[in-house]
């Protein structure tokens, strides 16, 4: 069985992104009833699924996706809570409807509401609804609600807590994933979310939060951002920092994605990175889309690269199957594993 | 010959420090006279030279450093632009003391007086006084001043313009190098580094910078951030984003260096990027000291694994000394190329 960790609803039906721009209208303008979530039919959904992601899930021989809603949408620099408590529930009720449409093919992982300087409590409610009422799997956790002016705490401060002790009750990951870029040094796709994945991991060196929370799990996506590729360097600074050998300090609880699209890339990760934390993952219909002139197959094909690494197979259950069960348990209940 | 185009003076005498102390001191006291820069003698300045950059240098073979003043301590946040151009001066003044008395293995590059929010103009005049008068080959450029708050345009707006005409009138590049971070989300060398490395080529690839300096060049130091290890998400925006290859489009002006510690790391480096954009660098008595105990070698010994990527002699000429004097035309005139 072959499990994709990370993809986006980001060809979710446009009635969606109507409700979210009356809900900024509404914000903008005098205060006017909150808008409804969107009237979306079966069918509205199922198109918007089969031609694009699940065509290509099928195309590409991958049988289960673990899907959340739309990165750049979750727009957390939007400071309303009301608002982002209304805009996530919208979220993550309408990739719940494809995980009931689809009930083999997708497996739910939220958007929580979070707000630039506002509490965890309104995030760790959604959490909850999410993985006690809808089946989720996972979630996405932004380290920086305010869209690339990183003003909040770094993921190590005790702010964050809470949200680690509702991780851990319920027994699945956050997979630490920015939004939109407010800042126009970073581009979403080509610095801010790269750079997120590199400073987290750095957090995650410098601080010890896995002394505290010795079963936590955190998925860092897109590769591990920058690190594979510095792997020496950040061996030699948690040295110099005084930390253990990072298999033991932080790779217990880290896992990096396979969403690098080219083969050099995904060949270093397996170089570098024990094969136990690497999940397999494609975020298609994501960043990158289309085809490399190059291969003449799509970038975010990632299931190619990682066939030809040269792994055997015990390497290639952990990285399609068996670490995804073991990061996201709640996955067995959803798509028990094949005797 | 070989040409190590990317270390600091992390080393100097503790006095300069003392300099920049009574500096930061004035600053949040009560206003004083100016302090003046520390009175260092050659035989100090030679001593924390020998001691360390060049005992390294000699013991890797490596015959020539274009050294600059220490890149975290640069902090460009600090807001006052007389207590920058002092500070700037005074480290630019010890560079220039350790090239002339080691002219033969060190090509001075400067640091420049930016501040957070500030004009160009005293970065543009302190580099022609570096470029003229102590026969600099080049600079380092912060896209940050703020240090991690990211405040400053993207270097492709025209706000960075006078500086790139200064550049090319003067035929110096500019190393793009951030200083401290003030953000506590950002470890100084394990993200904010990295991270300005990969929002840089990012803008670069967004915006047509070279087609309004065609001559311009620009290092992007670290190996380059992320981007080597994600050079198909690099390759696939571009195209995304309308943007020619990326060989047209940046790669004539961009240049990445080796400071990247370890072997799998550089491998990529080569596999990825063509020889011609990569020189040499080790940032040696940088961001990762020691040795690695997997390997018995220091981790910045970049020489190393450079010497085991399996290059050809022209290769390794261009690595190690041909593309330096490409980029850094100015060097020709320090050290004449040996026929």
């Amino acid at each position: 069985m072959i499990i994709d960790c990370h993809g986006h609803y980001t060809t979710a039906p446009a009635a969606h992104q109507a409700f979210r721009d009356a809900q900024l209208a509404g914000l903008a303008g005098p205060r006017r009833p909150a808008p409804e979530p969107a009237r979306i039919s079966d069918d509205e959904i199922r198109e918007s699924i089969e031609t694009t992601q699940l065509k290509l899930l099928r195309e590409r021989g991958v049988d289960l996706m673990i899907f959340s809603p739309q990165a750049s949408a979750m727009a957390h620099h939007v400071p309303d809570p009301a608002t982002a408590v209304a805009w996530s529930r919208a979220c993550n009720d309408l990739v719940h409807r494809v995980t009931e449409l689809f009930p083999r093919r997708f497996a739910g992982a939220c958007q929580l509401p979070q707000t630039p300087g506002g509490t965890l409590d309104d995030a760790i409610g959604e959490l909850r609804r999410c993985v006690t009422q809808l089946g989720f799997v996972g979630c996405n956790l932004n380290p920086d609600p305010s869209g690339g002016h990183w003003t909040a705490k770094p993921l190590t401060d005790r702010f964050w807590y809470p949200m680690y002790e509702a991780l851990v009750e319920l027994d699945v990951p956050a997979m630490i994933h920015v939004s939109a870029s407010c800042n126009p040094n970073f581009h979403a796709l080509g610095a801010h979310y790269l750079n997120a994945d590199t400073t987290a991991f750095m957090q995650l060196v410098q601080g010890d939060l896995f002394a505290d929370f010795p079963t936590l799990r955190l998925v860092i996506p897109h590769g591990g951002g920058a690190v594979p590729y510095h792997w020496g360097r950040y061996r030699g600074l948690a040295d110099r920092l005084g930390r253990p050998p990072l298999g033991e300090h932080v790779m217990r609880n880290v896992f990096f994605d396979t969403c690098v699209y080219h083969q050099a890339g995904i060949d270093l990760l397996y170089r570098v990175v024990d094969v136990d934390n690497i999940l397999f993952a494609s975020e298609l219909h994501g960043a990158v889309r289309g085809v490399d002139p190059e291969t003449g197959h799509h970038w975010d094909d990632t299931k190619r690269y990682v066939d030809n690494v040269g792994l055997g197979p015990e390497a290639l259950a952990r990285t399609y199957e068996l670490n995804a069960r073991r990061v996201y348990p709640r996955l067995n209940a959803i798509a028990p594993a094949v005797p």
